[in-house]
């Protein structure tokens, strides 16, 4: 059998529960029959309800009998809140199983060597580089490092502007970028502002579509800073609301113990700290074709003095997003 | 006959012509045998010298007779420094004409009617679009505004600075980036830098390639500003240099009476004038994959002062240049 189909399918499904899973890894599944029919698709439903191989064989029902599942990650093989997957899909009477990433949590991994010991016929490895680096890229990099993978989103002209010297900057990017960056806050855990920015600007930093109504899943929306907001504040508004009275970027990641993928959208100075502590790793840029020549910057750190102190990344994807250009970027590691 | 691939070998040989022919237009020509054999290829002489038309008849020879000849820029019917095109074509025994561009200029134009009143079939508009974005651009520009095209050249990181707070700046951008901008320095008319930069870098500012050596063209070096360079200075050894004692912009083009096509290289308060008096035309934009946080920003103007002030553009191209990309915006019209 031919797993890349239902891989890429898997992957697209895991989507879904990327900033829901949380702490839990954004895992997709899909249960395809012997006769390549897709007879169910999951993804990882929120803490304390199942896992994706299981909403994918409630989906599939007595069809997964002697079926495969392609899953994004080992199925786990831990009884935590939900039981271990890699014994519902023996319950279930799965016959094949192909999965991408091999987990790296000692405590979920060995679900391989007991479908194996059950006679399952198992494939690792099965389209691991594109599942790395999709909706699993953040709980990986969570397994690997031991904090939240940090994005920091940078939207300015040319020059690097974010903004006019009387404050405009409503709008530097057009509706396309402005799309994206809210489809990307409904799969983050996390979104950070400093709280000048959030005196100033008094945003809201939920995740909208273009209608103006919001996405199943919203970030926490973080402050960070000494000053408080008033209490008609629209960050104060509505759930998931924290201000971190501090200037250190390790607090906010310290006070989001169970969160994966942290959102910073700025201003400069909070970005510049982020940098400053080391604590970037990959930037959203949307860049618009048009310049300033004067207002605030990006981005502004205090720990650069030579070009050499430079923090280096590579761009990993370009997309025109109407007149703007969208680049993403990743540390160079 | 297909004019189309006749037409694009046209368009690649008046490369060679540009910064050239100045201010002559960088015309192209090829001429095709009945048989469809390209018998001769011609690019703009240096003033005084033989037309694009000429070096390719001569190129054929006898060939010529019966041939037809594919122009990017509709031949010429006066007598300047070199006689009619026109005339050299029909001399030549030269059957059908195709030719892209027509000539805006009147005292020149004249030349297809000249040659279908002699009974030759011409073929205007061929290959129209792209002999216009081609090496004609600037001189199409200068036909329009009396003035020549003015390209800005940053090299920047993604927050937009151009150097580190020490002033250190080399390099910001890669081999790929820099080896693509002397390419575009060996086909402008003249280059311009700050009497400040010049102080600071002591730049030679010449056209080289990446073995050092220097390409066939070199621009003329123009210094913008009242301090004086000492006489040791790289800018002040070798031919076409120019000093500009102002800090007005239209003072420099006013210098260049017959450049088609003038770079500025900088510094950010210079292409920061350039922008405050509405004259960039272009911009060549190498993005490095970095994020320093502070240092200089790449433009740094004077009348802008809300978001609606900014100089709007749009992308033309997006190439990869190693590490960098790079990006050709134009003013938006």
């Amino acid at each position: 059998m031919d797993f890349d189909g239902a891989m890429r399918q898997a992957i697209e499904a895991s989507h879904a529960a990327q900033g829901v899973s949380s702490p839990n890894p954004p895992v997709g599944a899909v249960i395809v029959a012997p006769d390549g029919t897709v007879v169910g698709v999951g993804a990882t439903a929120p803490p304390g309800g199942p896992h994706a191989e299981v909403v994918a064989l409630r989906a599939a029902g007595e069809s997964a009998r002697g079926a495969t599942a392609v899953v994004t990650l080992e199925p786990c093989n831990h009884t935590g809140r939900t039981g271990p997957c890699a014994q519902a899909l023996l319950d279930a009477g799965i016959a094949e199983v192909a999965f991408a990433v091999a987990d790296p949590n000692p405590a979920a991994a060995g679900g391989a060597r007991t479908l194996r010991a059950a006679g399952v016929r198992v494939h690792d490895g099965v389209g691991a580089d594109a599942a790395a680096a999709g909706p699993l890229k953040a709980w990986l990099f969570r397994q690997r490092h031991g904090r939240p993978m940090v994005t920091a989103k940078i939207a300015s002209t040319i020059d690097g502007r974010i903004a006019a010297p009387d404050g405009t900057s409503q709008w530097i990017t057009g509706p396309d970028a402005r799309a994206h960056a809210h489809r990307t806050r409904s799969r983050i855990d996390a979104i950070v502002v400093g709280s000048g920015t959030a005196l100033r600007d008094d945003p809201s930093l939920t995740a909208r579509h273009s209608d103006g109504t919001g996405y199943a899943h919203q970030p926490v929306r973080v402050v960070l800073g000494q000053r408080d907001l008033p209490t008609g504040a629209a960050l104060r508004t509505g759930p998931g609301y924290l201000h971190v009275h501090s200037h250190d970027p390790a607090d906010v990641l310290a006070a989001l113990p169970e969160a994966l993928w942290v959102l910073v959208e700025g201003g400069p100075s909070i970005i510049g700290a982020f940098a400053d502590a080391g604590l970037i790793d990959e930037i959203d840029h949307y860049l618009a074709p048009a310049v300033l020549g004067a207002g605030a910057a990006s981005v502004s750190a205090h720990r650069v003095s030579t070009l050499g102190d430079r923090l280096l990344l590579r761009r990993e994807e370009i997309t025109e997003l109407g007149d703007d250009l969208y680049v993403r970027y990743r540390r160079r590691s």
